[in-house]
């Protein structure tokens, strides 16, 4: 449709290769809502006549409720020519004043940020949920013991309740973090044109408000070229997604037969098509291959955007799907993984024998008896090294709950810590979750402009 | 279907989430031939007899021809767990003997194989019809001029010709690793069971034979755990595609109004929505953000690999996507980029006007007074500095046609060069022709026992 | 050391191949201050005498004061076992008292937190630094008119200033997430031991004080085995430094000779040495090919951690150096940028040549006339584009000037705006100057421990 | 120097950011030969009298005899500067006629060549040891049983040797390709100039000759401004080393001490500051993760060439570096895995402890009932399922060496076809060495013009 008078008609396969259609049925909502705003705002600023404005709201929430199907569209350029071309078809050429005042750069920016917000308080409230899961999970097995490792080595006696505070504390570094990337996407660029804004005179302060955003991007030339909003934030996913995939590859190790310190629910394992033996980790498994295509999909957005300058150019629609693809994966995998981590048991037995076989408290011993004889670490470090190349590791064995019990320093596995941790952590839990009721309410009342 | 007795039934949302149908959509075809192969092997080892080989190879066709809608097959772990289960279903227990001597691992592993194997003929292929034009479109302007930049600089003056034989020689390297590394990916895996071998007793050398393949993936652990074939091949596509991103670029310079050295097919541009006077250079800017899309899916495939022991765990199913996803974008890109040059053509005008603006034979002057006055180059280059410092650029501006056809080193502008030089390699070309017709025909002749 | 009695000598070369002496040196003075903490701690809870406690104290002054070359230490795993090993052969056994109630692990991530500070502060500075010349440079030149351009492509007409003011506000949205991610940072993982804890008794807020921290990584596990704090912030730095390079490469075009709308101080160019006519933008260059780097670090950071469980293992002593070489890339980079920026000048003469050539106020001019008219933009639209198609530009023009007046949405570049604008940006950046004063005083507060 | 007439005198701080004189010591030997064949070439072709010539090589030689400190250089903007100016500074401006018929691009171009082809002869040196300890360790190892695994659960009997045989074949591909990239390496681009060619009148040929090179790189835009020889070369390289991480993991996994099934050379193992008992991989460990740096390597420079035209931009000097590093990773990661292979013993006690604790023979089994009972494999399947699910496995165990002697078909873990697989190897080892030695040769007669 733009084409047609300046460069005459078009390629299929051409347009087809560009177009953005396909990955536009993420954003097709917004779309709709943001060209509804921006029709009131040019009936506000008295462009637009009431019935003019009206007749085109309600093409629009006719073909909102038309559906998309992207697969019929291809030989538009994106989901924006197509509305346009649908409301001219619709309604004449009074269709055609979507166009004033309004490009499809800011158009498909804000469209994002719309889009972003949903997934990102998606992603907030599965965070919410494995949080609890993870507190609740820490009371319960705050006294079952685990071997910890390091070095994939058996280390150190301590409990579930334990490693799972420690999977919960990342999540609240990351969450913090997070809760402030949220607040640079939660702004909205409507109104500035494809770079140095507009001449039709619109306030978007009042967009702003209607769109539910909690401020403004300010500059023209950033609001329309820059995608730093959704990559700061899908770096930030990608980081935590690659943390979070080392707690599997405990757990993994965990679920190898020769360990067996945990047992999965079966719905989370798979077997074998010749060996009917085998118990694989399979939603963990793909979980953290996800994980690695997340790390792929933050790579794809740091390539596309090097060779580009900061005025849009049509690389930053490629990127967009990168997004998408990294959201879909943090959201469907925490979930997984938080039925995963409520369905484990400890196997205690496995355990206790390891813990029988393993020399495991050589550090607290060696800190025992270098504090109650005041001799240096090190030399009593080294007679216990003597003790185990000799192979004489039972009088150097304490007891693993006289080990925890004895722990006193913040943030030890001791198991009266453990719950009491994972207690103030749940009511810092509940703060967060305030901050989410609040802003899907917000989220939810800008939804009613596409009911009548 | 493997699940049930050993881990009960599965849970809908897990197996779905675990599940590989959509991908397993491109190797369908391959997983039907692989498993016609492997009954054919039983029967001829004497394990099954003809007439159940000769119902379960009926059946298999039909499957085959029923198609594969794997929107309606989420409740399957993969392609394989469906067959199995069809044939299963439709032969009733007889259907359960493709599950002997075979693990999906080899089958996947194989047909992996044969659906990279097409899509590298097809790349050759296009990179043959690129290779062609850019050699015939080299003949064709090896007399016009361009202004060569380095720094995004006007540097030398050389010739569209002389450029064009830059990416075909790129093109050229690429293509003799590509070849080699196609013998990595042209062998069988099959027979080699889940990881240590079956005892049913399989000639993989004939397996391989019917496969079309060109020699035996040894050792069974590798053939069934490894993706290396894979991923050293994309690691080479990648890499020339971000090669070719650069000349990109320089073409998008060219196509810049105050550049304007060449114009471009109008079907390869695009415009905006307000803004009615922009030539936009779309497939271009979407093929350079799609290679950078490309170098994300190779990372995505490296990360994946990462905590992945040798033994095939399901991380790599997850990796197979990245694959095609690479082989899709090399392919589109690259004929649209054949296009787009086949397309192209010189602004004479913009360049002459140019070429007398900015002294871009400072290089060769200062060559040609250091050698006819054997004045040490330095002293000479010092002079001409002053001289551009000072503003007075005519005196040492030589003609650009002077400038060319003085060029007798091999590799230069020289027009008589660059026409000799392309003609020669389109014989090359004709010999990299016959090995693709070769290989298109074996590939053609193992789709035969998909027919009656 | 620590390998004589369990594992026997070691071998030089594999020593020297796991050592991280070299990388060590970027920590070794806050591994001596957490020594020294460690120290006083052990003092304060009666374990050490004070007398002990004095040796050991006044002999890391010593080392701390003879300083650090590693180049003679590569047979020393790392600088802790060289610092230990160091106190040994100056005070006899006592000196082997540091490694009681503490590990390499727990040491060496507070060290990291601790250099990863003054990185961070380093880096906050340099920011502010380049907030305090984007916005007084667009002040300067709100008046001063650039051709905005997307699609690389002349779009609209603008200000060096209005441009100025998108780099400073993508320079705002990173410190804000920086400065929360700081505090991510700013905690003190002290006193853990190696995985699980110790029985010694620390009071772990008691030196979170005195490392002038801002609170206490509380788990045990999460604050010896994880780099999230680091992983985090260093994406968060790449993502904005390749938002950076994209204005970058919108510098780099606008020095084009062929576009020549700004120029650059000569001290950051570059010269051939063949082609004495070349003004090569070297430092923009290399700051951007240094982006590049940047990504492929934070890349090798994710890959690093991919395989490593939860609990500490070696891989991630091999992840750190890639934290200083971000922040060393993002530090200086910056500056240099800063300094680019001061120093260039619009080049008016060219810049109204080129708005007198190109209809870049297409977009207003049919704004204009379809609000004037009240005619549907898209019908004003096509009349724009078939004048542009017949070559009819003059009477679709507007002066440039009238273009940037009129426009009174936010963020436009109407050149009052701009500055209004500047000035109430430059107040917010006095905010976070107070921010980082505080926090350079606590540091600062720190390193008395090093002093008598 | 080369700025001083053109730009006036540069900054300090600007040059040393710029400059690449650093990471130039790769490269000092090969600048040194570059000039010294180029002088030889002006010289062949008359420009230069034979006393000149004779002055200027004598001068380069003691430069090189010199040595080079690049601490001391960082005014200078690389080593090409520095050493043509120090050619004037001992000569005069006799010096100044290296300058001649030479770019930096072209000869940096070369240089590189040069310096990655001994890199790369060292590492094919390594591989082939690699090699040749894999298959004397197979043939020694043929009978050693290991648990194989996949998903990282016990899954069938194979042995040890079997596993160094997917090893070795995964580095016979590897070489395989290679030795082809090293081809597109080993071409000469030196006499092409900045771009376009230089007009003084060098036999390309005869300094190919000269240099060593088997071929010629032709078009000089291409010899110039591309990476492409590196860059593939690269991700080869990488893509192997990300596959061997995999075997690390199947390592480290063994070295658990709840599996123990493997025992290393305690040289290759550390232990904790302040548990005695621990026996971590570290060499292991630190390899692998040099691995995931020679991803992040290889982004670096798939990041940097993203904006760069093909014309030669400085931020090509940045991507030099990750060549030598990723080089260097392979190298040094190779010999020490090679070292660990050489040194580890089976635990055979531990690994027949397992065997008859885990039922991994239930494919063999399966197979062996479906074929003589002529039942369909997955009724059978399904029965061995259900014996493993009510805790019955004695009765489906077959002897480990009964399964591996039955083993016939190609590729499978019986130890007769293990060692004659070795022995056949070995031979085509030879082959590898002897071309290795043939240009271990060509490079040796190269450096002989470094000597009087």
């Amino acid at each position: 449709m733009y084409r047609r008078e300046l460069l005459g008609p078009g390629s299929v396969d051409k347009i087809s290769y560009t177009s953005s259609v396909m990955d536009d049925a993420e954003i097709f909502r917004y779309v709709i809502i943001t060209l509804m705003v921006h029709v009131n705002e040019l009936e506000r600023v008295g462009v637009l006549r009431s019935d003019e404005a009206g007749r085109i709201r309600n093409a629009l929430r006719d073909i909102w409720r038309g559906g998309y199907e992207p697969t019929r569209l291809t030989s538009y350029e994106d989901v924006h020519e197509y509305v346009e071309a649908e409301l001219i078809r619709r309604l004449g050429s009074i269709g055609g004043w979507v166009g004033l005042g309004r490009s499809r750069n800011d158009h498909v920016a804000t469209a994002i940020r719309l889009r972003l917000r949903d997934y990102l308080l998606d992603l907030v409230k599965t965070l919410i949920e494995l949080r609890r899961t993870l507190l609740n999970k820490a009371i319960e097995t705050a006294d079952q013991l685990i071997i910890g490792s390091t070095h994939k080595q058996p280390a150190q006696v301590t409990t579930l309740g334990h490693y799972l505070l420690a999977l919960d504390e990342l999540t609240a570094d990351f969450l913090s973090t997070l809760i402030h990337a949220y607040e640079v996407v939660d702004k909205s660029p409507l109104g500035t044109g494809p770079l140095a804004g507009v001449i039709t005179p619109i306030d978007r302060v009042r967009e702003t408000g209607e769109l539910g955003f909690n401020g403004v991007v300010n500059n023209s030339i950033y609001a329309t070229g820059s995608r730093y909003f959704a990559l700061q934030t899908m770096s930030l996913v990608v980081s935590y997604l690659v943390e979070v995939g080392r707690f599997i590859n405990n757990l993994e190790a965990w679920l190898m037969p020769q360990l067996n310190y945990v047992m999965a629910d079966p719905s989370h394992l798979a077997t074998s098509s010749i060996m009917p033996h085998k118990h694989n980790p399979a939603t963990l498994e793909v979980f953290r291959a996800r994980i690695g295509e997340a790390v792929g999909h933050l790579v794809a957005f740091y390539s596309i955007e090097r060779p580009v300058e900061v005025g849009y150019q049509l690389d930053l629609q490629e990127s967009t799907r990168h997004v998408w693809a990294i959201m879909r994966i943090a959201i469907e995998g925490l979930s997984i993984l938080r039925d995963f981590i409520e369905g484990i048991r400890v196997n205690n037995d496995r355990v206790n024998e390891d813990i029988s076989k393993y020399p495991i408290t050589t550090a607290e011993y060696a800190e025992k008896v270098s504090i109650s004889s005041h001799k240096p670490f090190r030399d009593v470090y080294n007679e216990v090294a003597r003790s185990i190349r000799s192979g004489d590791i039972r009088s150097i064995m304490l007891s693993p709950l006289d080990v925890l019990s004895g722990k006193g320093n913040i943030g030890s596995p001791n198991p009266a810590q453990v719950r009491n941790e994972a207690m103030r952590r749940l009511s810092d839990v509940e703060t967060i979750s305030n901050w989410l009721l609040n802003n899907e309410l917000k989220v939810k009342n800008v939804l009613r402009v596409l009911e009548d």
